[in-house]
């Protein structure tokens, strides 16, 4: 499918399909791209599955840089390894990869400290450009076309630093250990990592996507005795059981009488919530997590939680009102607020032992693919997306066998 | 000073002298108040020293519950116990106690986790009665006076539930300990159990008040490197480094380009501080703390703290405008925003100890008091830490020497 403009050794410029979003919310359309060759310590991966993430489609649609398109999205992804830059001696062609949004240089103040995933060097890129230069790896007819978070693995082939992807062993299948490259390890890694929840305590997890499911499942996986899952789709119910889910509430269902707790919270239908949750946890959650992508349920998840010890973590990107605000009384009474991203992990040091732990079956991560879709396809994925009809659609870059 | 009505056994009204507030900001005026015998498990106390607060004055100038008057403020308190009720067993007429706002009942459910300082039963009251019955136990020619966090030490005898108060040795000096009954206190706990600051790390404390000096203090008994303070009292500078302060910054007397944080932010004068604070630490500081009372600085508290594992503890009660906000990606990019009442310490358990320190010249208190005030000009007091002249007033309820 792709063609090789020169010989394989030095790497030449490679011309493939990618999925280009030509401005904020147009579907994307299928071209041909061309791929540099990876420069100094990068290397360049042949996709071969990238699941979509709620930050892609968030992202594809905000209007917030215009001036960042043509754009290729896509950052939860496995791939092999094509080709080999300068110095990037760790992986060789061949090595199945995971790509990671966050990367980890082992040598910065961060990745040195050994508890932070912050890397200076490697971390969130917003600009549309590759952390090294500043430039961007593809281009369709001699026109610049821009990276996300470094990754954009809604092509067939990519450039990555090699300190943003994570060798796996050959026999991990590809089309689901994706999943692991954002959402499920963030979910885990708020779970276990940020929030460092408790056998026997409580939780309650708002928004039961594919992160506040594996929210769940970590933990359910530390024994945690009560697990509250809050989600305006009656589906998720069913669901939130399969990853550990003891009580679920439907808010858009309750006939509570509403708890004012914050006069300036617009986000009334929640507050019969927090009596619910308060009822079953006996005055409030050891632990909630907001896994929706609003700054108003931090604000309803963060009342959720008991005074005195109550731990809060936002893991959500918002697509409105940036600003997470609360009432300062809830604070003073002793609660904590934090946040993540990519739970807390560090992505070189920590994604292997969960990368094992999928294999050993020791985390669910299958029963969070919903749909399979072929790269043709892949604006279905956002439509579902959109349209909260699916958890992870999984693309396939090369032809499905059905 | 005191007239008894009865016999003192059982224990009969005392008329004594009270500072009354009349309304919101209004002058205090000396009156004869009746107070009413200690009902089951409260105590009479005879209040010797009283130190104001800044929420004492917060409260009393505050218009948002204007029915909560007349009202005696003064929480910060120590005295000797006068008379025992039925139950209180724990104390004998004549021990030394210190006050304490939030008290401790050892039986709930936050009592009895050891991880709380938020009691169930005896928590921060804020209707201006007492816990057991709702009731006031001040009179003024029969009409009620209302209290204020159940302590009321703006007068010669208060009672207090016996949860709320702790034993002092008799040789501690009482014009001195009693501002261990909130400010002294609450700013040790908030880095010791709080942020749990550690050695070689930096700090940030925004405010250098009783509460601020008392947290540098903590961070230099725990070896902290570098101790940030801001303030824009010039003469904080001193101050601030008899108790531990390394660095101090005048956000008044900067120069340094303005850099725009947060659009939302009308705390301007603080963003140039950040640039310092970021220089001095490398990065960030590894801990901050909102001192001042004002939810502006504590989103501004929480930017000047490091990504990854930066931790922000808001200690201030706010005169206005109550939400806290900060912009999300503080929090995402690994941010802990946490609070505490009275330093995190459990009153009954914990702060005997901290007398202890005290007695024991390990812990400074003394620096912290500015004035020493006759009971009868109280109202200088309030004047004094309205205009930012002074530390801690140490109101004095019997006559000075001099």
């Amino acid at each position: 499918m792709a063609a090789v403009d020169a010989s394989s050794s030095p790497p030449a410029a490679i011309t493939c399909r990618a999925a280009v979003a030509w401005g904020p919310g147009q579907p994307l359309v299928m071209e041909q791209v061309e791929v540099a060759p990876p420069g100094p310590m990068e290397i360049r991966v042949k996709v071969v599955c990238t699941s979509v993430c709620r930050s892609d489609v968030s992202a594809w649609q905000s209007k917030a840089q215009p001036d960042l398109f043509p754009r290729i999205f896509g950052h939860e992804a496995s791939g092999v390894v094509e080709s080999v830059g300068e110095g990037a001696t760790e992986f060789q062609v061949g090595d199945h990869v995971l790509t990671v949004f966050i990367g980890e240089c082992k040598s910065c103040k961060h990745c040195i400290s050994g508890k932070s995933n912050m890397c200076q060097k490697l971390g969130l890129e917003r600009r549309g450009v590759m952390h090294s230069d500043q430039k961007t790896r593809f281009s369709v007819k001699g026109k610049p076309v821009y990276h996300y978070c470094a990754v954009s693995s809604f092509s067939e082939y990519t450039v990555v630093h090699s300190g943003c992807a994570v060798k796996v062993g050959p026999t991990v299948p590809m089309d689901r250990v994706c999943l692991l490259s954002c959402g499920v390890s963030a979910g885990l890694g708020a779970a276990w990592n940020v929030a460092n929840v408790s056998k026997g305590s409580s939780v309650a997890i708002f928004g039961l996507g594919t992160v506040g499911l594996s929210v769940a499942q970590g933990a359910k996986l530390r024994g945690v005795s009560k697990i509250i899952g809050i989600d305006t789709n009656p589906e998720k119910q069913e669901k939130g059981k399969a990853f550990g889910v003891t009580d679920f509430i439907n808010p858009d269902e309750l006939n509570e009488p509403v708890q004012q707790c914050d006069k300036n919270d617009v986000y009334r239908m929640f507050f019969s919530c927090l009596q619910i949750i308060k009822r079953i946890t006996d005055g409030g959650a050891d632990y909630s997590f907001e896994c929706v992508g609003d700054t108003g349920v931090v604000s309803t998840a963060l009342q959720s939680c008991s005074d005195g010890w109550g731990v809060t973590v936002t893991l959500g990107v918002p697509k409105a009102k940036p600003e997470v605000s609360a009432h300062y009384a809830f604070l003073l009474s002793g609660r904590t607020l934090k946040g993540s991203l990519f739970g807390g992990w560090r992505p070189k040091s920590d994604l292997p032992s969960l990368v094992d732990k999928y294999a050993d079956k020791e985390i669910q991560v299958d029963g969070l693919v919903t749909h399979d879709i072929q790269f043709n396809d892949i604006n279905k994925a956002l439509d579902l997306m959109l349209e909260n009809k699916c958890l992870r659609c999984v693309i396939h870059m090369t032809l499905l066998d059905n």
